[in-house]
């Protein structure tokens, strides 16, 4: 692979060169560092939304409605839906990409799943650079869909301009009991399936509790119905909300297309506020910086693991660690002196 | 805090100790390292089982009677449960921890939660580590048991003794669905609250797949009910599976006590199974690489982000990264270079 080739070929276009990139990045094939070296000037156009909530909330139905609100506005949309939730649940990916066959045949449109196959933390950086191929491949908007399971959440709000947290009327009973990280990676809430009974009374739990958790109690004085993403904040936000921005409460019945149009403006107005208020620059460095370290960290354990004495010192000392005789940190201390000493194979 | 001092504490059969060791590895506290060294010639006393599954399969209802069952045969048994599901149903938990409040008063009983906070792989080594220090504290059995998240699952497959994986009878559509590995890791299958109609069908869906993924297609021929660990494979298992076990199906009804005499003997003949083809040397051998390897790529992390320029060098170059003038991979190869040339701070 040339990676000046494909990555001409990507920036021009060319739909083959889109996937051989994703392909290579994936599976970090020889030269996909170079590639993505070579797009990171070119990155920042496209706006990356998280969408994340529980299983059942209906968060791939929702993702088709905002691709196709997007298309009809003219945008080019790509879409990564990571799903490491799936060992006793197959059978729902595959409904996800039944549903979404409505949008798969528009070449406007991108849709890739990423599987789990290394740890969830080699997962996540691979998403990033996948997010960075679509963005240097002119897409406009770029979602990442993650199912609930912890971690991965709080790693889509780290890597989002925008993280949008879909919740059912069923979640209502344990609104009180989301784990606390989980409510305030949220930029922008959304209660689907709204025409349920409970809608309502989980709109106004969550801004409850963002009030309390904020120190914006006029907030809920004030509680009415409809997109409310204009209402200024008290006080700054440690979590790196920009100040001026109050997380709205959108409600949708995604099925049926409902709420879509609040969703986009308020979408819109986040990072519009992101932008004018500079947290855009922020959140963007803050994730280069991040970046920068996970692949130090790749980099490293590929040097010590390949191009020093590491791997033969553990397995030399492999029958002592099994007898007894030393312990796997005593070894590690060992194999961290000779990586000091600059000792090579 | 004193490494030597605690262990011999912990070894003595201070309860206080206990307490004291386990949060002294789960928070890496100064000196954590040289406490696991001190443990390391101890281990090897306890049988390490793994007991995953789905949300809902009733495991720790199962682990509870377990945990009894041992109890009446006078065994010291430990439980370590791992929940990085849970930001969305933090009340499922709770819940776990009321049901296990009938063998939480027994002083040979302990049970720690793990608290997910950073990666999971993080937490998967720290949970071993956990299980070490149990080890040392002459529990005779300690059983980790994780929510079906996916990785967590094959992790707590390369770390045990045995592994069970509980299924229910609703699963029985499904489990042409489980994804490759989940099977596998198995050394004996559960199906719980068997007393829902559809146990039987699962059970027999369960010994075909394995009767096809294992190329013995006798098995299915001589189906019958009961515990069968005894009948014979005819292939090798690639898995590291003793060449002589076929993984059993055990019927239970947790909640009632039904069949949890059938999953001890299961477990009972397992480990007699893999101590007498060498299989319970090998996993611990393999566990013992794994960990070192671990072990190597932590110190190297707490290495290059403490103890060299690295860093320094990522801040510096930071206002570069975010102007496009130089990517993240070529900084990591800066870094790179400075490890390898041997420069510190």
């Amino acid at each position: 692979m040339d990676p000046a080739q494909l990555l001409s070929d990507l920036t021009a276009g060319h739909t083959a060169a889109l996937a051989r990139a994703i392909s290579v990045v994936e599976n970090a094939r020889p030269g996909f560092e170079q590639l993505l070296a070579g797009i990171h000037p070119r990155l920042g156009r496209a706006r990356r939304i998280g969408i994340t909530g529980p299983p059942g909330a209906g968060k791939s139905t929702l993702t088709e409605r905002l691709v196709t609100a997007w298309r009809t506005r003219g945008l080019r949309v790509a879409v990564v839906a990571v799903d490491p939730t799936s060992p006793f649940t197959g059978g729902a990916l595959l409904g996800d990409r039944i549903r979404m066959e409505s949008i798969a045949l528009d070449s406007g449109v991108f849709i890739r799943s990423m599987a789990t196959r290394g740890s969830l933390g080699g997962l996540a950086t691979t998403t990033r650079e996948v997010c960075d191929v679509l963005d240097a491949a002119a897409f406009d908007r770029i979602i990442v869909e993650t199912v609930g399971v912890g971690q991965s959440e709080l790693d889509v709000g780290r890597t989002a301009d925008s993280t949008v947290l879909v919740l059912v009327p069923e979640s209502g009973d344990g609104i009180q009991t989301l784990k606390s990280g989980i409510m305030e990676i949220a930029d922008v809430f959304v209660v689907n399936k709204a025409d349920r009974s409970g809608a309502e009374k989980l709109r106004q739990e969550i801004e409850v509790t963002l009030g309390i958790r904020q120190g914006n109690a006029f907030r809920n004085v004030r509680a009415h119905h409809g997109f409310r993403g204009k209402v200024p904040r008290a006080a700054p936000d440690p979590t790196g909300q920009p100040a001026a921005w109050a997380q709205p409460v959108v409600l949708t019945v995604a099925a049926k297309g409902e709420g879509i149009d609040e969703l986009v403006t308020a979408l819109d107005a986040h990072y519009d506020s992101l932008e004018s208020s500079g947290g855009l620059v922020e959140r963007r460095r803050r994730r280069f910086l991040e970046r920068t370290r996970e692949v130090v960290e790749r980099a490293a354990r590929r040097w010590v693991w390949n191009e020093t004495g590491a791997q033969r010192h553990i397995t030399e000392r492999l029958d002592d660690i099994v007898a007894g005789r030393v312990s796997p940190y005593e070894v590690a201390v060992e194999v961290l002196e000779e990586l000091k000493q600059g000792e090579r194979v």
